[in-house]
């Protein structure tokens, strides 16, 4: 066990042969942006896939060259339940994003302008789609493992059902075979706040020199109250008012629409944060790829009602699967992965699954947690004994 | 029991002396807009009040002059559980409200012009004291009973603690002694849709001659899918596409940012429409009455943590309680409900509890369902026969 600690640097590639989108569109001269932790080995058996969800990127673990530390680092590096010692791990950011890979702030090769609101939409499909490409262009022909946390772990499966030759372990953390109505209807409503900011002029801010900012902020507010539970906000803020100063206790309520209570406080920040590196294009896309994604319709289009269930699509899949859900995540609750979990079942796949009893809600799968990572943990060093080595 | 269909009146009545507000602030000269029910009877003693919660006025029952029906028409009249052939029933507009009583479109007194964002913030606790003038006004000395829903419930409590003599029966329906952080958090997020709206203007909106509709329509979307529970939105949208044009069915997704689900077709039909006829100062104001009650604080200023428990405040009442709630309400679900219920069994309080077992989360207390009025109806005839006649 090396006790170095990582430091990836992001590479780049370029694609010139366009990648057909599941929408009909074409995309051409793209590039994605990935990071590497361990060493390939020989026959090639030990590469593990991480996908990310809405609010990440390629840079998986580690420190980068601008200091950031990774944003699943407590679960991949030396040692840690994806082991880099024995895995060869490889963080890709997808198209779309405004983390590196080609997005909506970059240049339209057709017409030399900013894509803005002209990328085209992208699916959960069309990304796995892209990760293939890389696969082969990094010399892999099938990956240990593909795993993620929530629309991680929606890529995770998609991998396993449209390239199933391709994936010998499937991890779905707190992840979902489909968004509810519930769960578009909060997409909707953050979308909307975007879409209705007098600075997002349809899409092309970018040309006017402003940032949706408001909306974007209203938009992150909404996605955060859906990623920690009640009892979790409940815990750190309850009714606690927020001090007028440091250390001077506020004694009663403004009366007035500043902010009274810390738990507005909290989600300010965190809104006001987001919407300063965020890209608004980005939001929009990836909701939709989150609305979009159903598992049992397999990245078919059109969709149609009944045309296929979760059972029939997984017959495709000859991977094994982790599946891990949190208690508490009312996002994509439990009863989210018991839907996938019962598909599998029926159709006599190997399946693993943990249910945490963990107080944090959806962001639970980001968090250290021993119950959880030693699932993770004992569930990889299975895959590193059966061979991956 | 009559077969005539209510057809109430409006009326107004205006005070003239000054309401000392529990922000410090004073209001004079407002006027409160209210409806009656049935017959006083020559004791005085079967009137029954009913408050509002958010998106609600004085007109709870019957058809009124413009032909609309009451919101509360299904529990309230000839007949109905809160019978009105038995009771005199009172429903009144809130002080801040956007449907004729003195709120933020009103012209403030002291200036002459209209209010807009200068109208104070006001209380559950001076909802009370203003309904306590109406009462006296009335002719009133105690209620057989104080009801609401939602926020209309916490009125109802707060007139048991705040006037124990005035209070003998205190019904509060899907309603908490105080929001949880979750709670505040959607109601801050709405308001900062509002705020942050250009046509906002401060909320002197009014003088531009615009509406914030923007803000407006995402703070009402918000609302609405709180009040909505997962497994109702499942059953009534779930991922059901919404069609091109009536009865053509559409054939996969859009791939842009239009409406792609039946869910946000919904949920957009719903914020429009509210956006239309109401006041964003209300909703502000409405909003920061939610996040100030706190039944254990009992109305006092400044608000101290551990000051005073709800246990302690409860001995105060004199009243008896019928508290109710339902299984899918996850906006003030059952627990809400269970920590009034345990103060009062601890202070040997009268309390009849019923948790209806109702698909429709928190909106099920405006909805028809035999259990839940059959609760209400036999409350009711024992108050009746208990000599409110």
């Amino acid at each position: 066990m090396s006790s170095n600690p990582l430091k990836p640097i992001a590479q780049t590639l370029k694609f010139t042969e366009p990648l057909r989108l599941q929408s009909g569109a074409q995309i051409r001269d793209y590039h994605l942006i990935y990071e590497t932790y361990g060493t390939l080995n020989a026959d090639k058996s030990n590469a593990v896939l991480i996908c990310h969800a809405l609010n990440a990127s390629h840079h998986v673990a580690g420190e980068n060259e601008k200091g950031d530390t990774g944003w699943w680092d407590n679960m991949v590096g030396s040692g840690k339940p994806v082991d880099t010692d024995k895995f060869f791990v490889v963080g890709v950011n997808n198209l779309g994003s405004c983390f590196g890979s080609t997005g909506p702030m970059h240049a339209n090769p057709d017409t030399g302008k900013i894509y803005g609101a002209d990328f085209p939409v992208v699916t959960v499909e069309d990304w796995v789609d892209a990760q293939k490409r890389l696969m082969h262009a990094l010399g892999i022909e099938q990956w240990a493992a593909v795993m993620g946390g929530s629309l991680g772990g929606m890529q995770a499966m998609a991998w396993s059902v449209r390239y199933p030759e391709c994936v010998r372990h499937c991890v779905a953390i707190a992840s979902t075979t489909h968004l509810s109505a519930q769960n578009i209807a909060f997409n909707d409503v953050a979308r909307q706040a975007i879409l209705s900011d007098p600075n997002f002029h349809g899409g092309h801010f970018y040309e006017h020199g402003v940032v949706p900012t408001n909306g974007l902020r209203v938009a992150r507010m909404i996605g955060h109250i859906t990623y920690l539970s009640d009892d979790d906000m409940a815990d750190k803020f309850g009714r606690e008012l927020r001090p007028i100063e440091q250390g001077q206790i506020r004694e009663g309520y403004r009366f007035d629409y500043g902010v009274d209570f810390e738990i507005e406080s909290y989600l300010h920040y965190q809104g006001d944060k987001f919407a300063t590196y965020f890209d608004a294009n980005t939001y929009l896309l990836i909701t939709k790829a989150l609305d979009y994604f159903d598992l049992a319709q397999a990245g078919r289009t059109p969709v149609r009602e009944n045309d296929l269930d979760l059972s029939t699509v997984l017959q495709q899949s000859q991977a094994e699967y982790l599946v891990i859900s949190f208690t508490t995540d009312w996002r994509f609750s439990p009863e989210h992965s018991h839907d996938l979990v019962q598909a599998l079942v029926k159709n006599q796949r190997k399946v693993t699954y943990a249910e945490i009893d963990a107080p944090h809600g959806h962001d639970a799968f980001l968090l250290t947690d021993e119950r959880y990572h030693n699932v993770v943990r004992a569930y990889f060093n299975n895959i590193s004994v059966g061979g991956a080595q």
